[in-house]
Parts: C-alpha cells; structure tokens; sequence
C-alpha cells in the first residue's frame, strides 16, 4: 500500500502529519547509524586499546549524521534496503569524522572545541589523533568492502573507488588544500564555490549517489541525485557560512567567528547576508527540482533539503 | 617451454646465472612499478597543485618498492600476470609512503631525513605533509578500485577489505600506536614481534596474498604465501633493527641509531646482534621452505628471502 502512494502522498496527508512522519523517518535512520557506528570500531581493550578509545570519542560524539542518513535515504528512494547502504553510511561518517579529526589538528585550523568537547588532540595527543583520523580514514574501506549484503561486488567496487575519489586529492583533502593555499586571500564568488564543491560537495554527491548505487538506481536517478546532491552541499555550506557569522560559540558547541578571525572568504563577507540567505534557498529549491522524477520514497530526500536552509546549528 | 621447467629450474641451471637472471626481473619489476606509481598521481597543476607536488615527492623518491614487488612476484608465482596487481601494487606502494610522511612529522618520531632527503614536512610543513599523507592513503584505493583489469570483482573486493584491515587499526596504525605507547618501555621478545607483526608484517603478508589473489590463486596457495610473508616481514624487520645499530646515517639516508636513542626495544637489544644475525637467516629458510609446493616461477620469491637478510641498507 505504502508502495503505491502517488508522488506526493506525504503533502496530500497533511503537511504537518507529513513533516512529523519524515521527522520520525531521520531519527530512526540515524538511530540505526549510531548503532552500526558503534559496532564498527572495536571496543577499546587490547595492547592498541588506546587508540580504539580515541577513534571512538571522535565517531560516537554525536553530530547530525547527515552523510549516512543521506545515503540511506538515497537508497530507499530508489528502492533499495536501508541495510544495503548500511555499510557504506558508516564508512562515509568514519572518514568525515577523520577529516573533522586532522582539520583540528594545530598544524590545520588548531581548534580546541569540536562538538561542544575538547577536540581529539587536546584529550589524546597530537600522535594520538593523527593516528586516530588514519584508522578512522583505512577502516571505513574495510567496513565498506565488508558489509554490502546482496550486492552485487562490481557495485560494492564502484562505491569504493567513487567515496575514495571525493575523499581523496581529488576531493576533499585537495579541497582542504585550496582552502589552506587560499587563506588571508580574496577569493572569487567562481573560487569560493569550487573549494565548497571539492571540501564538502564531493563527499554530499558520493554519499547520494552511492547510496542509490547500492540501491539498485539506474544511470539516470543517479545523474538527477547528483544534481540534488551538488546543490544541497552547496546549501549546507552556505547555511554553515551563516551561522558562523550569526552565532555564538556557546549554541553551536564549536569556535564561530573564525572565518573572519582568519580572513577566510565566506558567502556572507563576499555577498552580504540577505543575499546569501536568499542562495541557500533557491539551492534548496534546485535540490528538490532535481527530485521532480522521484515517487513518495523521495520525500526524506526532500525534507533534507529544507531542512539544510531551516536549521539553526 | 618455460613454463615446464622443475621448480628447482633457476637453481640447476647454475648459480651466477640464475642470480642474474632473478635481479634482471627484480629490478624490471621495479621499473614497471616506477612508471605506473608515476600515472597513479596528478600531474602538480591546478588550484591543488602543490598537494600533488608534495605527494610525488615522497612517492617518486625511489625507495626500494619492495611491497609492490613482492606483489607482482606472488602474482606471477601463481601463474597470473604482473599487469593484474599492478593497481594493488600502486595502492600498496602509496599507503606505505603516507605512513612514513606521517611517522616522520614533529608530532610522531620528528625526523628531518627521509631516502637521504628532507622529509615531506621539511620541504612542505606540517599541514601540507599531513594531507599528503591522506591523500596518498585514500587515493590508493580508488587506484585499487579502478586498476585490475581482467579480475573478477569479488576478488577485488576482497583485496579491499584485506589492504584496509592490514593498514588499518587492526595492522599498521595499531601497531604504530603500540609502538608509540611502548617507547622507553622495555618489551618482551613476544611483544616486540607482536609489535612488528602489526607495524610492518601486516603490510607484507597483504602485498603476498593480494598479489596472488589477483593472479588467481587457490586457497592453499593463499595459505602458504602468508606463512612466507609472516616471516619475511620478520627478517626484514630484525635486518632493519640490526642496519640501525651498524650503520651511520650517511649510508643509509635517514638517522640511525636512533632506536637506541628512544630508549626503543630492537632485537639486537633483546637478544643480541649475533643472536639477531641468526634469527633473521632461519626466518629467511623459513620462508623459502614455506614455498615448498611451487615450482619455478617462486624463484624471484626465494630470491626476494635471501635478499631481505643479505642486503646492507
């Protein structure tokens, strides 16, 4: 019955019955993350039980776990099993957790605070934490080469190569170079959106589109997945922007401000507030669009693109 | 007409001559490695340029590619062919070049020296030093992922998951941080090969048994290679701990003696460089007999045992 709701069954039941159903739908889902996280590192005893400890504290620290729950979501909304990304989804939290891990470190941004708790290095050490983010960064292909059950391996294989790509030079470390090179310099709007599209649009496309991937999705729903994923990254990135000039440090639980302390170009510095508030919407809006061929399995998908723009934190 | 040759071919066709023969493969091989490790990174253009610049320093700074060697000799000793492990052997190469980038950074064992030229952060800083790092281990498994021609996918999966396990905190990283966690401390025999088996075994035996994975071997070749991996990873570790102690920095292009410095149990340490010297060579005959059951096309295998205890540096 679920199965042959029309494409917009969740806005025809009634938006606020709708918007609780999805809710309820990404708290379940990031529910099923955190255990799997759990599980995929090991517990911490043993002669490098240290190290289990300090891979832990940085992966089961909370967040929004939205790399893993969009992957599921990109999954079931082509029609696959939550379970068939599940693998996958921890995979891709672990090396954003890495990448959080190494960007704190002093020789990167030195931050102190991550999450609203001291920052990995400042707990076990900067040996400690650089080794941490690199098990973190190794296991994820191990978790994911090992858990796709009835996959077929030539997918498995294609999820490794394109999470590595959008992880790797290519990706997100070169975005993390341009940034680095970048900073204390005046970037164009044309720069400042190609650092976002390699620091963090690569790693939102990869976690969509492999999700759908292990889903079973055809050519075609990864290409518009892909269009939604470019645009809700881009979103996410601008929102961040935002509320790193808007907030306190206090509510988002990390240092805010830091971008204008360190003459980092931003959307806000380099087109104002309203305007950038304006472009985080119609990114939403480009998302959603690019869902216009996607049934009620979708609407997760959906929803995640408002939320990208409605969020405070 | 090669290919029937008994397995004991290289040996009665006269000792000289088969030496030869063995190094004019050995140092082929190598070549073959050189060229492809070279098309495995970008070309240092672009907004990210200088991150592949600081990725190629390290990767293309010679060293003796014993890893990817040792896989394409596995390969090809179970009758597969070099060009089906060279992106393993890639992979390999370049996740054993992050782990030095990293071990060498201030944060870790703090070294200037490097294959007898300044370490990656010397010439790049920490920053850039620590994403080399983690772009070389990422990229090596979309290498990994997109460079076996010919080779089911299971299998390649499966090389996947083996490469992540043995770099990962199940292998190297652990015994890094058992290494870290052990300095200044006096070590057991038992713990000091523990130790090794995690740091630098792991990485032999998953170049070995990948290597021929990918060439096509059956389960009980599998199982014999990594009896001959396990203790060659050995002898070339007790060889490493013994050039420490009897060589000067000059010769071996990064600081010796620094071991002892540290306060680090070696085997020398442990058991005595006499001692030592014997172990390595019965650890070497352990893995030449380990090869009992394959013929001919071992020969660079049993030549690579000899070679990890006669060798100087």
């Amino acid at each position: 019955m679920a199965d042959s709701k029309p494409a917009s069954g969740y806005k025809t039941a009634g938006g606020k019955a709708a918007a609780f159903e999805i809710a309820s739908y990404l708290k379940e889902r990031a529910a099923l993350v955190e255990a799997a996280l759990a599980r995929s590192v090991a517990a911490p005893d043993g002669p490098a039980g240290r190290l289990f400890e300090a891979m832990r504290y940085s992966l089961l620290a909370g967040g929004k776990r939205l790399r893993p729950v969009l992957a599921i979501a990109a999954c079931e909304a082509v029609g696959g099993a939550a379970e068939a990304a599940m693998g996958f989804a921890c995979a891709i939290e672990m090396i954003h957790t890495y990448s959080l891990i190494h960007d704190d470190l002093p020789c990167m941004d030195d931050d102190d605070l991550r999450r609203g708790r001291p920052t990995n290095h400042k707990v076990y050490g900067e040996a400690m934490a650089t080794l941490a983010g690199d098990g973190l960064l190794t296991d994820a292909f191990t978790v994911l080469a090992r858990s796709a059950p009835g996959v077929p391996a030539a997918v498995v294989i294609e999820t490794v190569a394109e999470l590595a790509e959008a992880a790797g030079s290519a990706g997100m470390v070169g975005g993390q170079v341009i940034d680095l090179l970048g900073e204390g310099r005046a970037l164009s709007l044309e720069e400042l959106e190609y650092l976002h599209s390699k620091k963090t649009g690569a790693l939102f496309v990869a976690a969509v589109c492999c999700g759908a991937r292990l889903g079973g999705a055809s050519q075609a729903q990864i290409r518009a997945l892909r269009e939604y994923a470019q645009a809700l990254g881009l979103a996410f990135q601008v929102v961040d922007d935002l509320i790193d000039v808007e907030e306190s440090t206090e509510n988002v639980g990390k240092r805010t401000h830091k971008d204008e302390a360190r003459g980092k170009a931003t959307y806000p510095s380099l087109i104002g507030v309203a305007r950038s508030r304006e472009m985080a919407r119609e990114l939403a809006g480009k998302a959603r669009h690019a869902l216009a061929g996607f049934d009620h399995r979708a609407e997760p998908l959906r929803a995640l693109a408002s939320f990208a723009v409605e969020r405070k934190l």
